[in-house]
């Protein structure tokens, strides 16, 4: 049964930071990244080295915010898109970091950090823990749909995988700087809604989101109201319109304070994304260059961030197979929250 | 920095099941096994679609035996071998479990078990969880290196994916009867060792094993002949040796009570598996057949559980990288065993 947790104590964000692409940068969020490589290569061979090379800088960037070196955390939980996770796994293979690979899609930023927080609340001997995790376009593009040099058009539904990295540093020790924490989150139940289209994955998430939403306000003390935004990781314009009307036919009230990380990253004005941004680090860079920020400087207070996740393979669907969506959540709150 | 970890509480197996083809039926375990479709298409149309079948099977077997329905469970985790993992997003989309995919090839029933147990652990709220693990010899041949029409020859050094799944369901209640207990475990360290052939698996993962072996007994207070048995999940003939040899090395005493469920899945005399088997239904399934019922009948006290994973992808082979080998390990006790 999906049931909310709130762990005894909070587990901190002590650092985070984010790195992306030419493409983000030239976004809304463009000055708020620690990092950017126009080029997209960070120079690395392949695309496929590339993200490798995207998720190492930035959780270096995270470690050097917080002062630690590689021989610190106790562990790290990290994933991508790459067939095998291999882009994660291939990163941070040379730095001694007891390394656990997690497969949530676009999703697997807020698994990390849930497991993450419990695994920190759940054992008196490990304490800091880290949570990475990328997408990078070029490599997503060549192994789900067509590669780059191919040309093809692209349909309006079609979101646009961010080239993008979000990395947190977490610990249940209470840090010596105001910063914000994980109070809780819940477990996303995986539903296939026979959407077949690799080029709608909002269609494939938005009903998982919806029911994560719906069972969350259920189950938990909270209502909407309680959290200064309600943010989804990249449901995008498509996604985001299903999702409210879903809790609309559910007569859940009208969500005021809902913000999706896939229509944040891009500006529809001036970028040709379609349907806004998606991938693993959509929702990671978004969540650390925007929305921990204004927890961190008080100007929000509570957020809820559902991480958003198609599950599916490019074999699957040449095969016909529908999209499994999930939709995890993490709870953070601002240093100066009052129960 | 790698810590092993002793849980508070014990977490307890309130039951498990194993799933296998027909080559697997054949081995030395093959009377063990619950549930055997030898022609290892478990009703489905594809060897895709044939695992996600064997994962769900596997699961509805340990449920049955815990008398408990697909509403009970708190939470899955799951993973396998096929891109993106979806065999299992796949196999358990419509049974409204909370959902969290893992990614630790060949190395995914002990990060599961490891992390079930520390969710468990950490939540006054999550009392019961489930994971599964699965692989599929057509399924994986056909992604990884040939499909089977094409008859490719195989190196003395390739590891034959066997067809299985083990699925186990943990809970931190006391059960009503005597079950085998999850104590603790030890994330594993990423190893590069520079491999670079797809079919020496074995030779990957060993140093990761071995590693793991070194620094558990450095840092906790355990010596090998505390246990009855240390198992490794498949090293294989080749990976055995290796790992041996590096034990020997660094002046680690001879491992007389060592096992490996590679070796132990099929006979060598009469089937052609060359170096023994592997997948993630390989180390899942002869825990289950095997080890546990040892622990639960009293004929072993404790084991040592060290999963072995070779993180690696198709395109990643392709374009030259090396396997990062991985070995996370879990501390499993019988009811009986006296601290």
């Amino acid at each position: 049964m999906q049931k909310p947790i709130l762990f005894e104590k909070p587990i901190y964000l002590l650092s985070h930071a984010s790195a992306v692409g030419g493409e983000e940068k030239k976004g809304p969020l463009g000055e708020c990244f620690d990092f950017c490589d126009p080029s997209g290569r960070f120079g690395a061979k392949t695309w496929e080295l590339a993200e490798s090379e995207l998720s190492r800088i930035t959780l270096s960037l995270a470690m050097k915010k917080a002062g630690i070196s590689h021989r610190d955390p106790d562990l790290l939980l990290a994933g991508d898109l790459q067939n095998q996770c291999v882009a994660s796994s291939r990163a941070h293979a040379c730095l001694g970091i007891p390394y656990l690979g997690l497969y949530g899609a676009c999703s697997t930023s807020a698994e990390g950090l849930y497991i993450g927080a419990s695994l920190l609340s759940a054992s008196n001997t490990l304490h800091l823990a880290a949570v990475v995790t990328t997408s990078h376009f070029c490599a997503a593009e060549r192994q789900f749909r067509l590669p780059l040099e191919y040309g093809g058009q692209r349909p309006p539904t079609a979101q646009w995988t961010a080239t993008a990295g979000g990395a947190f540093l977490i610990t249940d020790q209470i840090p010596d700087r105001p910063c914000a924490k994980i109070m809780g989150g819940m477990i996303g139940i995986p539903i296939d809604s026979g959407i077949l289209d690799a080029s709608n994955m909002g269609a494939a998430m938005a009903p998982a989101a919806a029911h994560t939403i719906l069972s969350f306000f259920e189950k938990s003390r909270f209502s909407p109201s309680d959290f200064d935004f309600i943010v989804t990781g990249d449901l995008g314009y498509e996604g985001s319109e299903i999702m409210k009307g879903i809790l609309c036919d559910n007569s859940f009230p009208l969500l005021t304070n809902h913000l999706d990380c896939g229509t944040l990253l891009y500006n529809p004005e001036i970028q040709d994304v379609h349907a806004g941004g998606s991938g693993c680090g959509c929702s990671a860079s978004v969540l650390s260059a925007h929305f921990l920020p204004m927890l961190e400087k008080g100007a929000a207070r509570r957020i809820l961030f559902l991480a958003t996740g198609a599950l599916m393979s490019p074999s699957a669907i040449l095969q016909g197979q529908s999209i499994v969506g999930t939709a995890p959540l993490v709870i953070f709150e601002g240093e100066e929250t009052f129960h």
